[in-house]
């Protein structure tokens, strides 16, 4: 463990001394709960924080944030821990403000459509209480994740082809500034033309612009109809062909996710799946009313029979369809199943989708050139993919990943992609930034950085390469 | 005329003579031009520019800020003039940066439905260049509005309700920040979660953070089937409920159109829509393929008999239903035609639409009070909506308008609302943002636009109440 330079150490002890009165029963530095705090999923970087504040109302974030603006101690806001890029691993000598007991749906307005959630609910739990509505929330990152995190994020999912990213499903924040201020942003409209669009500013800001504490979101009704199905194709390019014209036809799908050969053949053992082939397949589902969805079925089995897609395979109830998209969201642990003693590491890109055929064969290609195993999954209808690398655990095997990871990002950006669908840039992808956006917005993003917190004790060394970092 | 100060006219000059070396042909002083560029649409406020430039690449955008930095002379952007809050006014000894022969498309990716522009073009001459391909773009501001100044204001109208606004249809822009530097956001990836979203940044900010050069636009399939009908009412109530329910039910209707029994009356005169009552009217439009279009078809006239709707009319033609909307379209000049002596101003507000129907009943008794007439319409489906004031062309005349507008706004406010659905702040909305938002969200707005523009060269005096103004 790192010995904290007597000068960190006593503005840390400061701040909690400080904040004791209020929070005494909140602050944490017990190992279990340090070490709970020292990571998200996936990343190896991984760091013990000073302690843990559990924070039970935005004003508790503020006294924290205040403190530590003052005493210039980092800050990482936690949520459910379920970053895959390292977001939440502490900056040294920093304080874990873990948002998790923040979990009251503090309005529901349903003739509205809209809701106002405290940032440490997840999303399942806010589906799960509003069910009798009739509306849901449908953004679905794989984890169950915060609602604060996943807007930290700009998360997105399988449904993101038919309802949009959280930048497209949330109205409007409460945020305390790095210097404590707590402020709102947007409202309970649908949209307005006044002043600068805040929420989208924090929202994929990854807790370094100010800590999200509240959420309006937009909800969406429940659809009458639902419908599920897959079609296995013997190649990806027709997979891949028959899922772009389904987007450039317009169909409303409600999802439309690919699997390879590789993928299929771990999830039909994980999830015994019985009837299919190791084959690429794609996975469909259908919502709306009955005669839209009875006709955009027909339109999407017409493309793809017309791709050479091996017929239909239909989820017709509802325990079916549940099996269907549960084997879906398992992907990653059939991955893991297929070498139990490796690791899998996770990568994420997207492009726009007319390239993505072109994307997954260059890639292929770097997958069999690395001699990994490396099965392939994603969100086709965005142009957005995962690679699950199969790799062994130990720091080369680690590195072995990477390498492929940076081929296979390296290729999409070529392709005017973007190195990050939905999972984020935290620490583990800094270095593609410069690439993408270019000097000019990254000094932009830099300056708004420094503006927003001058200090930079809000998850410093997060999203910004180069950026402002803390210096203790 | 004001009279320059000499430190302000030699720096103008100072900037001009840098210039013209470059844009020789492309400076203008002619009292003409300066006239066109002295104002938008509606608001009293006109000021002649000290020069106008007509910009023909970003190279010139960029070229013209860098000196205007320098020397610290404000610019205003000025595209097709139809701003209705004074956005395009210009402050003092200010160059008018006209940007409307920038009309070229840069690129057009038919098979990702996307495209890139220059900010110059109109939406009606990108809809009428890419007609062949099947796609349009459908956000549908009344005016021929340039996308870059559809940018600059978040811009909306009738589609909204289905296809979103600018926020939700621009991937990417190319930006001259003040000191002149060029740089990208965005991409052309339906999704990304790498770095600050400056692209919502730039979006809405009224030409006070940076002037928009490049629009990279989502594009749509044009829809199989189209279908319009209107519905009248007995009274407004009826008509918002049945609005409501729509929307609620999650029905995907294309546009919502909402026009009072004032309103009715002048556009039957005006555009000679035979067949139809002075009353309460719904003009709808759906939209998919075909069964989807009749299903949705069906549930609305549900919805609107069960709400006393007195019968749906069908507009079975595309020159019917054309002749439908270009008298949705035509409303204002309809309003105008009531007493064409007089003025009409357009107010915006919006609500949550569950508070439509109380807003509007407040704003009606605020109608009757202020002894004018004032027609009323609006995009319902998002609870957005426009009273058209119609006033003597007087100061007198102009103040009572907006002694009205100002009570509408504040009941908007008090129920949750925005002082403006699209048309922005400029100089007409600035008195209402800080009870909008707040002025700790201001205190944020007011530092990114000293942090983007320090010398506060760029449209000063628009977007922020009591922001840095231009001090010459």
């Amino acid at each position: 463990m790192t010995v904290l330079s007597p000068s960190a150490e006593e503005r840390l002890q400061t701040v909690l001394s400080r904040l004791r009165p209020r929070l005494e029963n909140q602050i944490s530095t017990a190992t279990s709960v340090l070490e709970e705090h020292s990571h998200g999923e996936a990343m190896d970087a991984a760091r013990l924080p000073a302690a843990v504040i559990f924070a039970e109302s935005t004003e508790d974030v503020s006294a924290v944030l205040k403190e530590c603006h003052i005493a210039r101690v980092p800050v990482v806001a936690f949520g459910a821990g379920t970053s895959v890029e390292g977001h939440v691993t502490p900056p040294e000598h920093a304080i874990s403000l873990d948002l998790s007991r923040m979990t009251t749906i503090v309005e529901l307005n349903a003739e509205d459509l809209d809701c106002r959630v405290q940032a440490g609910l997840t999303r399942q739990s806010l589906n799960t209480q509003i069910r009798d509505t009739g509306l849901f929330f449908p953004v679905d990152p794989g984890g169950e994740a915060t609602l604060g995190g996943m807007c930290a994020t700009r998360a997105s999912g399988t449904a993101a082809v038919r309802y949009g990213t959280m930048k497209e499903n949330v109205l409007g924040l409460t945020v305390v500034l790095a210097t404590g201020e707590i402020i709102r942003t947007g409202g309970r409209v649908r949209k307005s033309s006044t002043g600068y669009d805040l929420t989208s500013l924090f929202i994929g800001s990854e807790g370094t612009l100010g800590i999200i504490t509240e959420v309006q979101l937009r909800l969406h009704g429940r659809p009458d109809t639902l419908s599920a199905a897959i079609c296995q194709f013997e190649n990806l390019h027709d997979a891949i062909q028959t899922a772009m014209e389904i987007i450039q036809c317009g169909i409303p799908i409600n999802r439309v996710e690919l699997m390879d050969s590789m993928q299929m053949e771990a999830s039909i053992r994980f999830s015994k799946l019985e009837g299919l082939r190791p084959l690429t397949t794609l996975f469909f589902e259908f919502a709306g009313a009955p005669a839209a969805v009875q006709e955009q079925v027909t339109a999407t089995e017409e493309l793809a029979l017309a791709n050479n897609g091996l017929g239909f395979a239909w989820a017709e109830s509802a325990e079916d369809r549940a099996r269907l998209w549960k084997a879906r969201h398992d992907a990653f642990w059939a991955a893991k199943a297929i070498e139990p003693t490796a690791r899998v590491i996770s990568t994420d890109c997207i492009v726009p989708i007319s390239r993505l055929g072109e994307l997954i064969e260059g890639v292929s290609q770097d997958i069999a050139a690395s001699g990994l195993k490396a099965p392939l999954l994603g969100h086709v209808g965005d142009g957005n993919f995962h690679t699950l690398i199969i790799t062994e655990h130990s720091p080369e095997g680690y590195e072995r990943a990477l390498e492929l990871d940076r081929k296979i990002v390296g290729r999409a950006l070529a392709l005017d992609g973007s190195c990050s669908g939905e999972h984020g840039v935290g620490m583990g992808k800094l270095e593609f930034l410069a690439t993408e956006h270019g000097e000019g917005a990254l000094s932009v993003m830099r300056a708004l950085k420094s503006t927003m917190d001058p200090h930079h004790i809000l998850n410093p060394g997060k999203l910004l390469p180069n950026g402002p970092v803390y210096r203790g």
